[in-house]
């Protein structure tokens, strides 16, 4: 479901945010250095894995010391781009955009909500916890001037192609997609997509008969 | 980040699902047949990919025929035993959590929210969409008569382990999970995690510099 531009794999970007979040949590409890033993204690991703997926990205860690927390967690933001404010355009102002925009860990990575939009006119102009919630005609306009390349579809199905295209007509160049629906863009941008029927169905099959 | 208890990859798990999705609309639309490479314009999954994944599962189509859509659709639901009901209990009743009650393709693949929890007294009794909110602490007491075995988890991640944990101890061997952390789950306790940040953390590094 993943589409990749260059050669690190997915898997291992996903696990290097876990890895993050892990660091600056015992960044933020004075935790100086950690072992691979201890990464896979607290993320149940093994030491070996962890170490190769680091292996992508250059040197780390010394041995027999381990890793110093604040150094891994400050290289990995880089890595990721989570080290800069980025804005972020958010389609879909229903239940799961108003989940989006209220969830804390957003903006510990520096994303921030630019703007939400939604085409239906009794929400337009209301609020979304600190965001005007603005028509969907204007984000070409809107994000002349917020500048985001990232951006999140929270519509229906129905509504998600027309989105992705105004969003890529508009310089966005990822999307996470919310709706359950293979997006069409063209080369050079990228999209993720979360699928919570997907998702169910993955768990459902592991289910004993 | 996704725990696997055999022998298929979790990607051609996550593709069958989407290979169902696609034939289910066909189906509707009353298409009878289709080649790989239809499926292949049709989930931009390619047609070599989507044979592969479908040979961990037996024979399918015929030689210059193609696919039949209902056969196919019908044979992919077992696999991913969504041709049955599923109860499913949700614990939290925030807006993530009514984004998912109010999903409509939960319900096209026979996943049934059974029951909804929250720890908050101000929720606790109230409808959210036509299930009334229940105590948390009769998590154990309601899942005897529900049957559920798979849970979603929409709680704020302090709260995400011990959640699971009385999920676990109440029968449920199957867990979406939306709080920002690694569960700690016993061997047999199948989980998925989704976390919007690490979604996002992995698109901002596909973003040009």
């Amino acid at each position: 479901m993943n589409q990749s531009t260059n050669r690190v794999p997915v898997p291992t970007l996903e696990r290097m945010a876990t890895y993050l979040a892990c660091l600056q949590e015992l960044d933020a409890r004075g935790v100086e250095t950690i072992s691979s033993a201890e990464i896979e204690k607290l993320t149940h991703v093994n030491a070996a894995q962890f170490r190769k997926d680091l292996s992508y990205f250059g040197e780390f860690g010394r041995p027999g010391i381990g890793y110093s927390v604040p150094e891994l967690a400050r290289r990995i933001s880089k890595i990721l781009k989570v080290d800069r404010e980025q804005p972020v355009i958010l389609v879909g102002a229903g239940n799961l955009g108003s989940a989006l925009v209220g969830y804390p860990s957003l903006s510990r990575e520096h994303f921030r909500i630019a703007a939400v939009f939604d085409n239906n006119p009794s929400k337009i102009g209301r609020r979304l916890w600190d965001h005007e919630i603005r028509d969907i005609s204007t984000l070409p306009e809107v994000n002349r001037e917020v500048g985001a390349r990232l951006g999140i579809i929270a519509v229906p199905a129905s509504a998600a192609q027309s989105v992705a295209d105004l969003m890529v007509g508009a310089g966005i160049t990822a999307i996470l997609n919310f709706a359950p629906v293979s997006l069409k863009v063209p080369q050079g941008v990228v999209v993720r997509n979360v699928d919570f029927v997907q998702e169910m169905a993955v768990l459902s099959y592991h289910l004993a008969v």
